[in-house]
Formats: structure tokens, C-alpha cells, sequence
């Protein structure tokens, strides 16, 4: 059906790679698995039409590994890349690396990867859109006494954060002068260690907002968005519960949100998916711009489910030289969609990782119950990679019935052969906060901090 | 949630009794599977928060014993019954006695249920509300003068059909006069025997129709329609294979045909859901009304899908007393949505039953896939009931991406120990004439009947 796209490598693994594949199955392109040799027997490679093994576990041997995905390419005669997240997903060398072997790059340019991917130049991007974002420094900064003098008109608290940043690391927080200067070299050793970019800023630190996010689509010409998703519920900077519509968000803050939204993904000539986040402050209204992922995220499910789009098959038609073929007008939000990240870590143990044997297995279902996932009884989860395991997503007329099916949906799900954070979702989904929607980007954490301690959150 | 309804008990087997409690479940309601011997392992018995042994395995000591049902009641303590589909659903002397020992009957009135399960009354009703009816007899015939005479306004071909029936039993064509003399007392018998009421009546038989029903829900004051489903697909007029909307209609016919069924169920002062069999002729454009089926149907997922309305959930929100709180308006058609029927059947020895041990199972997943089932691995499916094990239910944005999602789903079922329908889904899913929706209620036999010599449909 896409006319572009003859034979699609999924360079990724877990469920996104399941995702992708079973995306591509459905509009007839046949799927090549680029596995590692610790996912021979993945749930992906079971389901596409032929594996490629691209070396050791190792990720930086395998899944990080250009020159072997290249390899892949060739060997195997495709003629497009699906990243997933993580990995390579916005690494704009390996895109251009992509294209140069004269195969299409399931994503946005290697030049707009670039440019969002530099979180300062994305700043900038954002205000010449007319974008709000957090006071922050206007540039890159290489010195602690720049950064002092920025901070200055950043006012504190504020953030420490890698210009080439994401996923959380190299965030540091400084409530003063004093903390700055300890805290600003720390956070440059992070950066250099972790992007191979020492160069931060630092942004204002808004410290009870809520993590509130954009998914967009462009075909290069247009754009729309599909309603916005709320992630403030975080552990250590990592979502485990998301849902959309957020519940803090009246039509008219949604349609002045989404509607920036598309006005910054328009201006880039945007193609493919894309997630803009954005802090938004409930006491006042206001939102800022954060940042923009490149590329298709964990928690695009909920999205879906609102919308009835279909955001990995939208991403390979595009990539494949379709025009989006949607107005935003054609988009209708209904009802209300979560879903509850089901990860192989201990909650008992501080969510130390616990990978194993996949024992038993029995997923729920029935109406309004989605799971995403890459498990089967008798499957190793192996150690090597991030611990997710299953994504149970479910949607709802309203919150409260997606709520009251996400209690459902986790009482009937039965996984058996290591820890898991399970438990911990049927504990949360009980939380009157929960309920009520009355929550901020800090609040998970303090209600994992009294439940240690036995008190009540 | 709902106050009215303070224990239920669900007075039904296999995936609608696992679907209903699932449903309570999601509206705070506990729940009794009231179950027979044969039952006592299912899914239901193991999800319900108490069991009741009904009695033997054979349904009319079970399932359709009276009795047993109101003695479960009492002693569990439940105040209301929700009875599915088949067994007692449309018998209003269960629903009257459910009433009169002071419990709540989900579904309409027991003087709505007779007056609909009356085929002839509800022509006359039909028509009464201006919704016009295929050509038939006036009323019941007791006689084979009685039924010549009324052919000769109905016309040949025509189909001689219980009054008390259901199911597909006790209809029987004729395409001459000759022949009528011959199938009335046979039909007659038939009804007799299946039902414990000899009446017949004659409609006339449209041979290239569409089988496509409206599906309503209604609180006694107002009803409202959630579109239409397509259930062509039928061998001996079982249904294998239906989607909603149907493809034959555009939005103008399909507006005329659902206001009809809301005229209809509003003059009924229907409560609960609801569903308005109609015949359609592709040719002229025009429809008619059949019957009513005053209860859930096998097929309501895919008009939940389409509209996003849970409508078990609401069947149990109108018992307890709640008004519909939906207006027409409120409900909108979304995509398109497929369900496929796996039965216990072998397509191979003309669809014999073939219950068996579940040995290995896996499901579909994933973005616009739902499976309603009550199977588990090591399931023993008992030999006693219809043989329905599960059904596959995709939803797309149209109907192009339905189906593609539909083989998908198909390809990645695993279910072993029995012989299915699976395979037969999956070769239809190939067939042009289903992609073109170029069919009629014969089309699925003329085209097993080509497959079984080895021609082609």
C-alpha cells in the first residue's frame, strides 16, 4: 500500500519493535527484525519475515551499532528504517547515514533531528513560533561564572540541563548561587559522559507543574495534532502512567496548547511523529515549551486510542511520500485513554531490575483493554536492555470508566516469573489523588517515599 | 455506581457471561455465575465474586431452568439478573417471574419482550410507527387454506417462519404454491417443537438481501440508535462474520434507516439495548423490518467500537434506574470495526462440533485489537453449549484498515486442541468479494459450496 516503502528494517526491539512490525504487516510491507544475538528469540523475531542478526548483546554492538544496522540494510535488501525510541531514534548522523545508503529514514530530516536534538536551538525555535518557554539561559553555556551571570535572569530554583539531553540524564537542580557552582561542572561531566556533549543550560525550575505533552504529525507540508497526553506521574524523571486527554485542561487551554503545537512542527516542516513537551502550570494557566522527541514514543498508545489514528502506520505512509491526508478537523477526541507501564523492577526493592523467565502469562482483554507487548510464556527477558514489559492501555467514554477498566484490567492480568510493578498500579489506581486528577510532576515520588516509610501519602 | 443494582447475577455462560461480569466489575457491582456442573472451571465461575451451581450440565436442568435461577437469587442475595443472550433472554414469563420475586430483569419490560417476541405483533407494530415491514401475511396462520390465500398478496418466493422464533428455526421457503402446501405443516412442526407455539406467518422472501440491524438503547423514554451492523455473512442463517457500519449504506440511507429504529423503539418505551433486524435490497435502496431482539447480541462489540459506548455497561446503568444521559448527538460514528466468530467447528467436516481440551492459546494484540473470550489454557470446553469459543474483534479507522488489521489478528491466533474456524476466517479474509463488500445473505454459503468441490466462489 505504501508504494515507498518495499522492505522495512525495524532497527529496535521489546514491544516497539512488535509495534512496528505488526504495523507494517497490516499494510503488506514486508518486516526484517535487526536483532541482537540476546533477541534471536524475541517476539519480534518470531513475527517478521526474516531476522538479521547484528552482533553481541551489548547495545553499542548491536542496536547502537550504525555500522552493522547499515550493514543490515544491504544485506537484506530493505529500503527504510524504523528507529523505534530510544536507541538510535534521534540520532541524527545515523538518519543521514540512512539516507546516504539511499534508504528512507522512517522519521523527521536528519536536519530537524538535529535541531530539536540541540535543546537550546530548539528554545530558540519555539519563541521565533511564538511558543512560550521556560525562562532560561539564551544559550549553551561552557563556564560555571556564565552560567552564574544567566542565572541571574533565570532566577532560582532552575534546572541544570545537557544541551544534547533527554531521558533525564544530566539534570541537576540548584536552589542557589552556592548550589550552582557545585552542581554546574557535575552536571557537564554528566553530559560529556552520557552524549558525548558537555554544553548545558539552565531553565527556570517551575516546581508543581505538570509534565503535559504534545503528539503531532507532519507530512513535511502540514501538520496536526492528536490532543496532548499527561505524564506527570514520574519516578526519577521516567513516566510509568500516562493518559490523554489531560484532566487539567479545559477545551480552551487544550486548544490554545495544541494549536502551539502544530504552529512550532509547521514552522520546522516537520515530517513523521513527533511530541512536544511542555510544563503547564496549574495555578496560573501558563505552559512552556520543554522540548521536542523526534521520533515515536512510549506512551503513544493513549494517543490512539482517543483519536482512532493509527500513529506507526501514519509514520511509515508519510515516510513512504503520502501526504498526511488528515485536517486537523477530521481529529475528534473521544473519550479518555491510560496506560500503565508493566516493567520488570522491583518496587519492594527500590525498582531494582528483575528480569527472568516468563512463567505464566495471561493478558486481559474484552472492551476498551489494549496491551502492547512482546512477552510469551517461556520468554527470557533478558538483562541487557531497559526493563519494560508491557504496556496495559486502556480507554474509556470517560476518565472514569478508563479508570474503573484499568482496576479490571490489572486484577486480571497474570504474570508470574519475576517482579514486576504490577501490584504497584493496582495500589495507585486505588489513590483518591489518582482520582482526582491532583497531582504534579513530583507527586509519585512522594507517594513512594510514604508508602516506604508505611505513612500515607 | 449504579444504586439500583446491589448484586447481579449473571444468569448466562461462556464470553457474554465473562463479558457481563467484567462489565459489573467496572461499575462496582458484585457479581454471582450462576452456573451448571459443566461450568463449574469457566472463566465466569473464576471471575465472579461468588459461584452458584445451577444444576446438571444439560441446560434445561441449568441454564434454562426457572427454578434453579430464582432459588439463586434468594439464596445469594443478588437483586437483579442479567441473562445474555440465548437461554431465557427473550422469555418474558423468566423476566415476570424475576420481577415478581422483587428482583431486577435487565432488559425491557416482560410485556415489551412478548409483544416483540411475537413476530407477527411486531410487524404490526412496526408498521404501526411507519417503519415499513417485507410483504407477509396479516397475522398467524394455523392452516395450510389460511396460508395459500394469504400467498396470494404476499407472493412467491416467501418464506414460512415461526411466530415465536428466533435463531433461524422453524423458517422454511417456498417458491410455489405447491411447495407452500408441502413446508407449512413441516414449518409448523418445526415451530411446534422448537418453540411449544405451532403459529406461522409468511413474508416474503428477498432473495439478494442484506441482513443489517440498528442497534438502540433506550430508558423507557428515550432511545437513541449506535448505527448500524452489516451481518450478511451467515451460514444457516448462523452469523460468522459481521461489521458495523455497513458498507452498502450512504450516510443518507443510513440516517433514514436509524431514525426508523428509533421511532420504533421510542413507541415501545424500550429500556435497555435493543436490536432491529432489517432486510435491505441493494437494487432498490429500500429496507425492511424483521424483528426485534429484545437482549444483547453476540455481535454488540462492533457497534462499541464505532462508538466508543460500553453497551453492557449501560444495560446495567438503565436496570438500575439511571436515565440514558446520552443524546443522539453525543454519538458519533468512528471508523470501522469487524468480528470475526471462532467456533468449536470443523470447517473441514461441514462446521461439526468440535469441542475439546484449550492446549495451547494465544491471542491477538495491540493498537485496534479486542478479543472477547472466555477460554484460558487447559480450558476443557464442554460439549453441552453452542459452540462459540471467542471472538476476534478489530477496529480501524476505515474499513481498509479493519481488514488488514483483521488478517493480522488472524495470523498471530494460537489455539490448539480442537479444530476452528480460524483457518476459515483467514481464507475469507482473502476473498475480493468481502474487500468489495459485494455480498448478500446467500454469498457465504454459494462460496463454502465452491471451496468444498474446489471451485472457485
Amino acid at each position: 500500500m505504501t508504494q515507498g516503502i518495499t522492505k522495512l528494517l525495524v532497527a529496535n526491539r521489546g514491544e516497539i519493535a512488535v509495534r512496528i512490525i505488526r504495523a507494517a504487516q497490516e499494510l503488506g510491507i514486508p518486516t526484517v527484525a535487526a536483532c541482537s544475538e540476546a533477541d534471536l528469540d524475541s517476539q519480534a523475531a518470531r513475527m517478521a519475515d526474516e531476522v538479521h542478526l547484528l552482533g553481541p548483546a551489548r547495545a553499542d554492538k548491536s542496536y547502537l551499532n550504525v555500522e552493522a544496522l547499515l550493514g543490515a540494510l544491504k544485506a537484506t535488501g530493505a529500503n527504510a528504517v524504523h528507529p523505534g525510541y530510544g536507541f538510535l531514534s534521534e540520532n541524527a548522523d545515523f538518519a543521514e547515514a540512512v539516507q546516504a545508503a539511499g534508504a528512507i529514514f522512517v522519521g523527521p530530516s536528519p536536519q530537524t533531528i538535529r535541531r530539536m536534538g540541540d535543546k537550546a536551538e530548539a528554545r530558540r525555535t519555539a519563541q521565533a513560533a511564538g511558543v512560550p518557554v521556560v525562562p532560561g539561559s539564551p544559550g549553551e553555556l561552557f563556564d560555571v561564572e556564565a552560567a552564574l551571570a544567566a542565572a541571574e535572569h533565570v532566577g532560582f530554583p532552575l534546572l541544570i540541563k545537557a544541551s544534547a539531553g533527554g531521558g533525564g540524564r544530566g539534570i541537576r537542580l540548584a536552589e542557589s548561587p552556592a548550589q550552582l557552582r557545585e552542581e554546574f561542572p557535575r552536571s557537564q561531566r554528566e553530559a560529556q559522559a552520557a552524549f558525548g556533549n558537555g554544553a548545558v543550560y539552565l531553565e527556570r525550575f517551575i516546581s508543581r507543574a505538570r509534565h503535559i505533552e504534545v503528539q503531532v504529525l507532519g507530512d513535511g507540508k502540514h501538520a496536526v495534532h492528536l490532543f496532548e497526553r499527561e505524564c506527570s506521574l514520574q519516578r526519577r524523571r521516567q513516566k510509568i502512567f500516562e493518559e490523554a486527554p489531560s484532566p487539567a485542561l479545559d477545551p480552551q487551554q487544550r486548544e490554545t496548547l495544541c494549536a502551539s503545537a502544530v504552529r512550532l512542527t509547521e514552522s520546522l516542516g516537520y515530517q513523521g511523529a513527533g511530541t512536544l513537551e511542555y510544563l503547564y502550570d496549574d495555578a496560573s494557566g501558563e505552559f512552556f515549551f520543554i522540548e521536542m522527541n523526534t521520533r515515536i514514543q512510549v506512551e503513544h498508545p493513549v494517543s490512539e486510542l482517543i483519536t482512532g489514528i493509527d500513529l506507526v502506520q501514519a509514520m511509515l505512509r508519510i515516510a513512504g511520500g503520502e501526504p498526511l491526508g488528515l485536517r486537523q478537523s477530521d481529529i475528534r477526541l473521544n473519550g479518555a485513554a491510560l496506560q500503565m507501564r508493566l516493567n520488570a523492577e522491583d518496587p519492594a526493592r527500590d525498582f531494582f531490575p528483575s528480569p527472568g523467565l516468563v512463567e505464566a502469562l495471561s493478558w486481559p482483554h474484552g472492551p476498551g483493554v489494549r496491551v502492547d507487548s512482546h512477552l510469551y510464556e517461556g520468554y527470557r527477558v533478558p538483562p541487557y536492555y531497559d526493563s519494560l514489559l508491557a504496556k496495559l492501555i486502556v480507554h474509556g467514554g470517560d476518565r472514569a470508566q478508563a479508570l474503573a477498566r484499568a482496576r479490571v484490567a490489572v486484577a486480571q492480568t497474570r504474570l508470574s516469573g519475576m517482579a514486576t510493578t504490577l501490584g504497584l498500579h493496582a495500589e495507585l489506581l486505588e489513590q483518591p489523588w489518582l482520582h482526582d486528577a491532583d497531582f504534579h510532576t513530583g507527586t509519585l515520588e512522594t507517594w513512594l517515599a510514604a508508602r516506604r516509610s508505611g505513612g500515607a501519602a
